[in-house]
């Protein structure tokens, strides 16, 4: 590295997003991607606007504000977009955070909020779930956060606090408590409506999983208008670019669509977690677009057979834990295929215990 | 402002963008967009992914920095894409910066230097030009900076140091020198030739302006291999999208119509640099697609005029300097308009000097 980085840059280990193999031969099942194509609105609206690039975009994108608002019953004033949550998970981070001060979150969890505390030079502080993949709330508060963010859905389990949950959590702390709902699509209920109560609470969205833009780059966060108002001091003046922004607004307006794409993959996973079920592992009620499969043989041996299947599943390894296999809801053929594999080598295993 | 706030983010002013009304009876001169479209590749570039919307983009833009390494005869691992140069400038600052460290820039220049540095809690710390638009490298060595940005052409002026002078300026830091080239593709002569020679030169780019690709947010920073390195860890990891990228690749490679745009451009600029000279504005030759119109009639009176005309320009105000007037170059048609106006705006001044 550069002799110019400060001590915490240099030593930061970065986040590595999971592979993005570009070769078409492989069933993908490895980070969180919506096996349907988007709404077919969202090319349309792309390209009526494309002939706009000469111009600067509008710096809070109000269409999409609007239309983000309507899809949730908020004030557009509550809406905040982002280039992808992760825009937003690192405005949070810049706005409420500074060196020494502590980062909170549970553990095992979205791995980046540690990366997104250590670029602050911020000290992250993880909370374990306990075995139900419950929360206590005493054990945030003694950490003396300046930021705590849950993910919920959580990623790898699938599970999902109760908004009562959440809320409890945010009653007890002092600071803001974001709460990360990319798989939110996927659940039954969310947390926009603690937001009217608590202001300390920040939902972040993303349209990656549920709308398929995961290539569009578009997240927002709902907030009272205040909190809103001081973020946008921190964001880029331009975050969000044209196509993106009318991207979104198209994808957020049909309805229909997001509900018709929800439906199917949400039969896949019922199907997937109980045929993994059938397969001997331990799977979490999952409220998102992926199942976690813990206690059953050992995980990496079981990711390096479906690789060598050119099946990609998602091997997390925790410290402390067990490795577990975080495997995305593709598309029922997609499934048939693994689960065929696993079938397959399983059996395999049984016969030839020893292996050779 | 929420109480959630630390004290530097509650007292920011935050960057003001420049005017974006949205009326199209507006001749809009005043945030120096491009007056040609981009690219017709663009769009088709585009077209052509919007198909692949569902998957992650390229973390680090693999077939755009081939593109731009290409352009500009460096390695790919020298280019590094950010959503605009914006993003790239505010990673810098990240990377280089903590709380109460210095961060040194000229003035007057591009006013989201300070922003940036404020929004880190850094302390911004600026060195003024001399009349002549030159810079002391003493006194931003004096300034004991950990980081300096140097808009080159700068804004509002137009003005560019040459390479020999940024490069003095570079072997006088300790620290990384950000030669801001947003204005690079209108001026005769860059500063990427620097990075061979001086580690601490980090040159930046955009499509905003000579690409004509304001709506679309990719800029580029051209480094050291092992700054870039560096960067990736403090970038978020998806920070360009799909879109983005393949219209960007697209419009680096179609340089006959750079040329072809930029052309236009410079002549309007010699042209629009002459008349205002006539009506008795210092006008510093500039190297960028603007102009900047000083010790003329009182600036905020013109501005006034001219929008009353539906003509934009921006009225800049520096404290401690006169006001002056930065004036995007139009096309000829809108620059004829703006001239006639000013002639106009000039005769009724003078036959009713008063005013009533």
């Amino acid at each position: 590295m550069s002799r110019f980085f400060p001590p915490h840059i240099e030593k930061l280990a970065g986040y590595v997003p999971g592979e993005q193999p570009r070769d078409a031969g492989i069933t993908k099942l490895n980070t969180n991607e919506n096996p349907y194509p988007p709404s077919p609105r969202v090319a349309e609206a792309i390209a009526r606007v494309v002939s706009g690039l000469r111009s600067y975009p509008d710096p809070v994108g109000t269409a999409f504000r609007e239309a983000a608002a309507r899809r949730h019953g908020v004030d557009p004033a509550m809406i905040l977009a982002g280039n992808g949550s992760d825009d937003l998970l690192t405005i949070l981070t810049r706005a409420f955070v500074g060196p020494g001060q502590v980062v909170a979150f549970p553990t095992p969890s979205y791995i980046l909020y540690r990366t997104l505390a250590e670029i602050q030079d911020a000290r992250p502080v993880e909370v374990p779930f306990d075995r139900a993949w419950k929360i206590d709330p005493a054990a945030f508060v003694r950490a003396g956060a300046k930021l705590v963010f849950l993910a919920n859905p959580n990623s790898p389990s699938g599970t999902a606090l109760a908004p009562a949950e959440v809320g409890a959590l945010a009653r007890a702390l002092s600071c803001p408590l974001v709460v990360d709902e990319a798989y939110g699509d996927f659940a039954e209920v969310d947390c926009i409506g603690l937001v009217a109560d608590l202001p300390n609470v920040i939902v972040t969205r993303t349209l990656s999983k549920g709308y398929s833009l995961a290539g569009l780059r578009l997240g927002y966060l709902i907030a009272r208008p205040e909190v809103v108002q001081g973020l946008i001091k921190v964001k880029d003046s331009y975050n969000c670019d044209t196509l993106s922004l009318a991207g979104a607004v198209a994808a957020i307006e049909d309805r229909a669509y997001l509900s018709e794409t929800r439906s199917k993959i949400l039969a896949t996973r019922s199907r997937l977690s109980a045929a993994l079920r059938g397969l001997g592992y331990h799977v979490p009620e999952s409220h998102a677009n992926f199942v976690w499969c813990a206690a059953g043989p050992p995980a990496s041996v079981i990711y390096e057979a479906l690789k060598a299947r050119r099946i990609l599943v998602r091997l997390m390894r925790y410290p402390g834990l067990d490795d577990g296999l975080r495997i995305t809801v593709g598309t029922d053929e997609e499934i048939d295929r693994l689960l065929d594999a696993l079938v397959e080598i399983f059996r395999g295993s049984l016969e030839n215990p020893g292996g050779r």
